[in-house]
């Protein structure tokens, strides 16, 4: 079972809605929130991020594919509106529908792909499809997450005009920092790799990492996405063997310490028959709008529903993404923490469902 | 030239005393202290103490010799009383006296073992005695300085047969503490490296470290103390190059940030005709204590005036340790600003003078 899912029911357990408050060491609860736990979450973010980005780089991504970049781009789109549009029938407010909108688009690749690889699958046309358009799939998300941050950072109910001219500005600026952080940071890493020092490279990965994410942040995205956009850069750098090493090691302390604050911040006393209803109703949208949004763009390519299939099924899962996402809408005060459980619910259930569902669909060969 | 130097600097430069307010991003100072930026130069004075441990095991301490043991203790009894004397003599408080005695204590294997590596010199038999001694000397450092901090939290000026007893009972939990983790620890790295599980034994090695070290804070020690414990104890396991290599990594991050921090805290302003005359005063100290303390009982067992003068000068370099020290004795309020800005020149002047100086002493033979 992938790891994520015992760091966040770690955290739901010995969080301080649950044993945190009863465990007491001198008189301190176990667990409590402060300043300090968010700086290590929020470490914790960037650095996840800057891995994913690590993990696919710029050429990596050029080289997905026209049917891996529709597949992927209906992966985020279907699931935005499906999501949005169901929160705001359901009377929802417009920040928060949009909210839970971006929460639902990225795949988790990690656990899609070993759950490929545990089946001995990942060599086939449509798992390699999948891959790849959950690579895609990440970055739209990302870009999804980067106006919704920007649309929410506003303030008001925008008009569908408006929307669309902060999508492109988004876009635009997106495309630019990761055409300048593509050409320039490459060659900084490989500078320091030349400098015979312990250190040099690793050094200056994570200043680059987090500077970018300091950088973004300032011009108004969210920081990760700055994070992300580094890890990309540097995956195309000599040294990116090195530099993946020790980001895994830093990861080792940070993702957890991340994990585990994002399940303790979920309440389980506010779980009410609602909220179970809600969260089934969101999982609904989970499987649903992947299943059908990349399963039918799939299913034509192939001329073969089986195979569209499966692809859809491979798409399900949610994960690191998602939490992040959710994180934010709740510290932004945008979600409220009902829906902020329903969320992490929804992650956990599709974690474990999509590999039990890849291994039904590829059994059929 | 050891990075220390060049981490210390940057925050002194860059700090909030000297550019640090000056440089200004959004409005913002570009350093300020505060609670994140603390916690976070307390988790690397905890993982530079535990990598600290790791680099002596129980085993190589034991194997030391009865020379080294000698030297050693030389090295820590005469610059702690010199320290504390001529601080005394000056006027300074009790609790002030005894904190900058401490902080004169522990040598800087990293410096010395360097340097002689440079030299080409770590085989001779003063070298060994010399490292050997060194790692004795940081041990019985940290001992010190436990029994410094007991002696200041009691607040009161304790008579000699008070001292005597706390250093007994000191001494005593430390070595019991030693033993009862020497005896565990590695077993649960050892079990730990068993499941070929990613992180494995890294995260239950970093665990470890932070666990005794907040286990040693509640029971009234420095939590470093109990880091240092949680290294020599580890360093005994099978995994220890895991361990080595994970925490090295994690030390890329925290202990820059800890130097950088340290150097911030020294406020060049405050630096007046009459803190460079007690700078010099503390430098004297720390060369003559450290060449008489250690050089003499050397000397009479190599029989060898020149010899014994190597062992002394390779003792006297002064590292990161002693900033711990003055750290702590700053945060507690015992050591005043500028008696800290003097510890840390006597430092950074002691680590740049031990390599030159060796050189010299070798270049005789």
């Amino acid at each position: 079972m992938p790891e994520v899912l015992g760091e966040l029911f770690a955290g739901i357990i010995f969080g301080p809605y649950a044993l945190g408050t009863a465990i007491q060491i001198y008189g301190i609860p176990l667990v409590e929130f402060n300043e300090i736990l968010n700086a290590f979450a929020e470490i914790g973010a960037i650095v996840i991020l800057f891995i994913a980005g690590l993990e696919m780089s710029f050429a990596r991504f050029k080289a997905a594919g026209i049917p891996s970049f529709i597949v992927g781009s209906a992966g985020v789109v279907v699931p935005f509106f499906l999501g949005y549009w169901v929160y705001a029938q359901l009377g929802f407010p417009f920040a928060s529908a949009i909210m839970v909108g971006a929460a639902l688009t990225a795949t988790s690749i990690a656990i899609t792909v070993r759950a490929l690889d545990e089946l001995g699958k990942t060599d086939l046309m449509e798992s390699r499809i999948t891959i790849n358009a959950a690579v895609i799939d990440d970055i739209l998300g990302l870009a999804v997450l980067s106006i919704v941050v920007s649309i929410v950072a506003a303030g008001i109910t925008p008009k569908p005009l408006e929307i669309f001219s902060t999508l492109i500005k988004v876009m635009i600026t997106w495309l630019l920092l990761l055409s300048v952080v593509t050409y320039f940071l490459p060659q900084i890493i490989n500078r320091a790799a030349m400098w015979k020092v312990k250190g040099s490279v690793e050094g200056t990965a994570i200043a680059l990492c987090f500077g970018l994410a300091a950088l973004v942040s300032g011009l108004g995205f969210s920081p990760i996405v700055g994070a992300f956009a580094a890890g990309m850069a540097v995956a195309e750098s000599r040294a990116i063997k090195r530099v993946r090493e020790f980001t895994n090691s830093v990861a080792l302390i940070f993702s957890p310490i991340f994990f585990g604050v994002m399940g303790a911040v979920v309440n389980l006393n506010r779980f009410t028959l609602n909220t179970v209803i809600m969260s089934g109703v969101l999982i609904l949208i989970a499987l649903v709008s992947k299943v059908l949004g990349c399963g039918l763009p799939a299913t034509l390519y192939f001329k073969d529903t089986w195979r569209g299939l499966r692809v859809g099924v491979g798409m399900i899962s949610r994960g690191e993404v998602g939490i992040i996402i959710a994180g934010i809408g709740l510290t932004a005060g945008v979600l409220t923490g009902d829906i902020y459980n329903e969320i992490i619910g929804m992650i956990i259930v599709t974690t474990l469902l999509t590999p039990l569902l890849l291994k039904r669909v590829f059994k059929e060969e």
